[in-house]
């Protein structure tokens, strides 16, 4: 099979995850695309090489080196040599972007940089693919992790900023040096982005106004639950009758309705409203080596062969007979002691344990609603048929799964 | 300008919000695909006309008239003859998606259908090439919005089944026959081509297991809410090993932290879960004319051209130098009469109006939050100049910006 050469800049969190991902899921990517990719070349800041020896073994570039300089060279130069290229540069393509798009048209060949907003989000690719044909009239996203995780922490323990800020270094979630990112700016980069390819005008990062979270005080925080308000980093890029638009970054409240306000932790989200088609919010991990990667991977496969048709169906997996659910449980039960017992019993039997109950009412009123914890189906309807049996058990037993919050 | 002239199948909700859509973003489609769109004709189940006449005058055929017969038959026939085809035909694809499939990859054509699923939320699109590079783990997913709504109202009111049925028919969210969406045959369906395209495993209807809403009580609802859990019904396919998967419908339980737990009303979301990429949630309207619409006309410009740039930035939109926004405000005041009336006095001076007020501790911990009505900014900042020039207000004051739930 004819290869495909990655060309791979930057060997930090993302790039060494993307180094990683590429030949894992390469025997896939092979049956998608019918070419065999391969990691031609690894050039780093400090590493030495050259790169244009890695030009001329590769057939796309990965650029995750961040940073403005060199990160531009090397994409002009890609570009003009006729590679594909895809990046995860926010800061780049909010200062250069056009310039860059420009080059890439001219040269017939695809800049990608879905990782560049939102990590793993799709915002990129449904922005530019799946609305097209929508006139956008405003986006608001949550494209910062880092402050969301703070400001989701100060709700959540009423600490101050410096409290939170602290615990987010600890976890991971914040850089030792944090401004970029709790001052706005990491945001404001990602809005400009989304609002060029919103309104297809040029932005430039020094165009939107930002404000970052430093100031908020927990008290803030402890009205807004008076007034029913959740308080988020919000960017929104909104077009403003027929020939102005804003983009912007500040703390801003949201009614509990909102489709942005139950987005919490390191997590991202964009909601994109038209009047065609209302409103279509996307959320997810906004970064992460692993989660940023696999952007960027989904980049290098389209780049790769244009998906023009769904791929055969290779796999042949089998239709499970069983599975495992956990299982809410709500039966009519006689007023009488010992019910919960025989119950029990007949659960314990099964092998099914009880998460948690509730006894409700008198006389013809009495319930019995459990919640019980994961168990084979099979199992669980053995069980069900026992307790339907049971005599103080007055009117066929209702069962409905319940699923549990949990990450792969 | 060249033409690309698209044959319409179907002019009910759907194919009738497509061709008023079409006209009216064909300037915007010209400039991404340098192509100018037409519509070629229109072809009804009972309008007669010949099927071979269209095809012979189209480069693409959209697929909405529904059903399995003739739409299988005409789609096959535009793939032979060598023409694109987008389809939101859920029933024909969850049949005999395979043979479709096949004959498009047979044939070099695309095929296409993000409509038939979850409306314009854009699972099948992110699932095909967002995560091209993903092992997908689970999917869950609310793909019927009927079903979503009437569970909804019946934990808003505490009304039955068959009242909140009625009150889906009233408003158009439920058909006057509901059989499909409320016995979760509709969401298998769905489920179904999901499956496909998450396990690249062929999956037909009959393989997954279904199961309605009809026999959910009020008091499930009630339960529920007092164990803190929200009750959807909810499609799963889940991976089990390296060779198994379980593909289904069940009404289910979540716990509020779920993604999927507050997604109310009509609406469709949809959560992929995978190792590599943690979880990305996807939500929007569900079904709906111009939604649907919208996603027909992105597969439709994705086959037109392959989106291998950016376009160029063709509109020039100014950025606006003053925008309208509601705030909130807190303000540390004097414990003394008359003060709201002070801090009102500026704020109806400047037409800022009130939408709450909490007046809150005494001494030196008096406070004044309020939640105000959107105004223009720059009238906001002069009213806050004034407001922190007044004797009773004892700190510089903070405001931040409320984002109200507002559709388009």
């Amino acid at each position: 099979m004819a290869q495909f050469r990655v060309g791979l800049l930057g060997h930090g969190t993302v790039g060494a995850a993307f180094a990683q991902l590429l030949p894992r899921r390469a025997a896939r990517i092979e049956r998608i695309t019918g070419l065999s990719p391969v990691l031609s070349g690894v050039l780093t800041r400090s590493g030495g090489g050259s790169f244009d020896d890695l030009l001329e073994r590769s057939d796309l570039i990965v650029e995750l080196i961040g940073g403005l300089d060199p990160a531009r060279d090397y994409l002009l130069r890609a570009i003009r040599a006729g590679l594909h290229v895809v990046t995860a540069n926010k800061q780049l393509l909010s200062h250069h972007g056009e310039e860059l798009w420009d080059e890439a048209r001219s040269h017939g060949v695809q800049l990608r940089f879905e990782g560049a907003v939102a990590g793993v989000v799709p915002v990129i690719r449904v922005l530019q693919e799946s609305l097209a044909g929508a006139r956008i009239q405003r986006v608001h996203g949550i494209v910062n992790g880092t402050t969301n995780f703070i400001l989701t922490e100060m709700a959540r323990t009423g600490c101050a900023f410096s409290e939170a800020l602290a615990e987010a270094q600890r976890l991971g979630y914040a850089e030792a040096d944090p401004s970029e990112d709790v001052d706005g700016r990491d945001a404001a980069a990602k809005m400009a982005i989304i609002a060029r390819l919103a309104f297809e005008t040029p932005v430039h990062i020094d165009q939107v106004r930002y404000e970052g979270i430093e100031r908020i005080a927990p008290d803030d925080l402890e009205y807004a639950r008076e007034l029913g308000l959740g308080l988020k980093l919000i960017g929104t890029a909104e077009r403003i009758g027929d020939d102005r638009m804003s983009v912007s970054v500040h703390p801003a409240f949201l009614y509990p309705g909102h489709p942005l306000a139950s987005v919490n932790g390191p997590f991202n989200a964009v909601t994109v409203e038209s009047e065609e088609i209302t409103e279509i919010t996307m959320s997810g991990p906004g970064a992460g080596g692993p989660q940023t990667a696999s952007a960027v991977l989904g980049d290098v496969i389209s780049a790769m062969i244009p998906p023009a048709s769904t791929p055969p169906a290779t796999e042949r997996l089998q239709v499970a007979g069983d599975i495992v659910s956990a299982f809410y449980l709500h039966l009519e039960v006689a007023d009488q002691p010992g019910v919960l017992a025989q119950v029990a019993h007949v659960l314990a039997g099964q092998g099914v344990s009880v998460k948690s109950v509730v006894q409700k009412g008198l006389g013809d009123q009495a319930r019995l609603v459990m919640v019980l914890h994961p168990v084979l189906e099979s199992r669980f309807a053995a069980a069900m048929r026992e307790i339907a049996a049971l005599p103080v058990v007055r009117a066929a037993p209702r069962a409905i799964r319940v699923i549990e919050e949990e990450f792969v």
